[in-house]
């Protein structure tokens, strides 16, 4: 056991024109202190920021601000940065702290506001998780990059444009059931079969929004944990690892090598197997990613990840349910945010407090968050 | 002892037009790899980068190009941020990575290739570290703040114009000495008072330069450090500190307050006293600054920074050596890098490979790193 979690939050997820970044930080955290009430705010010795606030708010140290919200200038507060993977970064990050014990309660936060800026411009802030002198300047974007993912795993085991559909179908039902989804719609195969081309064979309901939001997680040494939490959720495993920024350096590029490494040292270290796990949060940025990450977390083998979701297998209390928050397709991706939206998913769940999603008989659950085009991945295995 | 430091490397600093910032860091990594022969590349476990590299390059997941550069992919890498704290923020991070125990080895690195932009975007970019509602939309600038700081300082201790010029006069003469810096050029203290004034009372020579570069560190586990080098320096303690972004919400403009804090910390961590401490590596972005943080750390009393300098008690092999390679002002500031260009000086001085800017009998050092007004302060005290 690496750390435990004592407490989680999340802002709504949506376009919130209305609201700052740090008012969007400020919901998320209230709800945290409001599970921990015997958790004096000055016992959080440290925090780390998952953001891309530099480009979208014209932000460094984005840390100072989080930590004067919270009232708690003065400590350590630092920003972690790796794209959309920054919210697992920010919460390793706070496992690391626990666990070299220089920090008992370590605050790790995720946060973005990207609504405020034009389409043109979150693409462009996107395209700069991408590897510089081929992809970014010759105007590559992440639906062509992911598209050519969809292509190459359509040729190679079969997988068709209705299995995307369902992950996009699945996800907006869950999301549907999530009162802090940004999508709060449910739509069908036809619905999403008809929409919008993006870049084929990726339409536009195989694509998570442009969202507004902050999630953030309360990371205590096991041995403290009991007593700020009756409930606390256990970090059983962890894992990360990179992979070229660019997906034309890659052997076979609808193979997701950094999932499968950070994944399977995840399981290590949790010393658990795949098997055990039947909840799980994967990065479906686009639909075809749910499918590339359930291969490489194990949950079915290489070129089957499509049979799963054809066959309803990852549907809330199938064989293994991805996404019960509605994934990235439907509670929205605020970038830096998402990775800690997707620990409180499985907070609530492990917790049995996920209400119409809940997920039964869950004792472990896997998180996978990701930056770029898979090109880093940051793993987490939780037990309750 | 927190852990080891078993190598050091840095490029040279400058304005490199045809070198990008990943053959800067190559430059730096090739230098602190020739200095550990027997540690295999493979058993470095993470790479923490720090570097501004979202605004200077359009390149967020920095440490996947590092990574990259070094032949380490798919080791985890994680750029962190705090504007020109970054690189000390990089080196904390793997320092508490191999406390806790997750890595033995673990690569720090900062980076930043700045003159490729204006003069303009340089100062827009700086000037996202500072509060955004005042300071940043009333286009207030960093030689405009530390002048503030400065005037206060003045106004109430008495320092001078003349006291600011001589810690330039110092930096330019140890950077004399120091190939490696990006200004090797003497100055007399008549050339500081008659250069273009920035903002009254600073001075072009009060101001340091706009830098590329690159330093990197390797952290290890103590019990592991005489296996690759047989004269590691110690980490032997550590602190930071956060404040208001915006200098207008503090009561004391010239008290850096989270510097205080920081170097509290690093000194309580370490066991010792400021007066063991006779070298250091101060944060001198502005000649002002040297002195204010001379103070923080406990070189002098409260308002008396400016005498250690005037006395010339800041020299080498004075009372206490402040920037013997040179610092900002004059081995430059790349911004991400500066932390780490700190700590590669500490790290020849402690080994006796300083050269002509030796100082002698100097048993532990401090350096101290902060980003925007001395809003994020990380210390670090070594010993050999």
């Amino acid at each position: 056991m690496l750390a435990s979690i004592i407490s989680a939050g999340m802002s709504k997820i949506g376009k919130w024109d209305n609201l700052s970044s740090r008012e969007l930080f400020a919901e998320a955290f209230i709800e945290c202190m409001s599970r921990v009430p015997n958790l004096d705010r000055k016992e959080i010795g440290s925090i780390y920021v998952g953001s891309q606030s530099e480009t979208y708010e014209h932000q460094t140290m984005y840390g100072n601000l989080v930590a004067e919200t919270a009232g708690l200038l003065s400590k350590p507060a630092i920003r972690v940065e790796g794209c959309a993977a920054a919210g697992a970064i920010a919460l390793r990050s706070a496992i690391i702290d626990v666990m070299s014990g220089v920090h008992d309660v370590v605050l790790a936060v995720g946060v973005e506001k990207m609504t405020a800026q034009s389409v043109d411009n979150v693409t462009d802030a996107l395209m700069a998780a991408s590897e510089p002198t081929l992809e970014q300047y010759n105007g590559l974007t992440f639906p062509s990059i992911y598209a050519m993912m969809a292509i190459d795993h359509m040729h190679k085991f079969g997988s068709t444009e209705e299995d995307l559909a369902k992950v996009a179908v699945k996800n907006h039902h869950n999301g549907s059931l999530n009162p802090k989804a940004h999508m709060q719609k449910q739509i069908t195969i036809e619905d999403v079969l008809k929409s919008k081309v993006i870049t084929s064979p990726l339409k536009l309901y195989d694509c998570s929004p442009i969202s507004d939001g902050a999630a953030v997680a309360l990371v205590c040494r096991t041995e403290l944990a009991r007593k700020y939490s009756d409930r606390p959720i256990q970090v059983l495993g962890m894992g990360a690892a990179t992979d070229t920024l660019g997906l034309y350096s890659r052997k076979d590029i609808s193979w997701p090598a950094a999932a499968a490494l950070a994944c399977s040292e995840a399981y290590k270290t949790a010393k658990i197997d795949t098997k055990q796990i039947r909840l799980t949060e994967l990065h479906d940025a686009f639909t075809i990613n749910e499918i590339l990450l359930s291969e490489a977390a194990g949950f079915s083998d290489k070129g089957k990840g499509h049979i799963l979701v054809r066959e309803g297998e990852t549907a809330i209390n199938g064989k293994v349910s991805i996404n019960p928050s509605g994934g990235l397709k439907a509670r929205g991706h605020p970038t830096g945010a998402t990775g800690l939206a997707q620990v409180y998913e499985i907070f609530l769940q492990l917790r049995g407090e996920a209400d119409k999603r809940q997920v039964n008989h869950a004792n472990y659950a896997l998180a996978v968050n990701e930056g770029g085009s898979d090109a880093v991945v940051v793993s987490h295995v939780f037990g309750r």
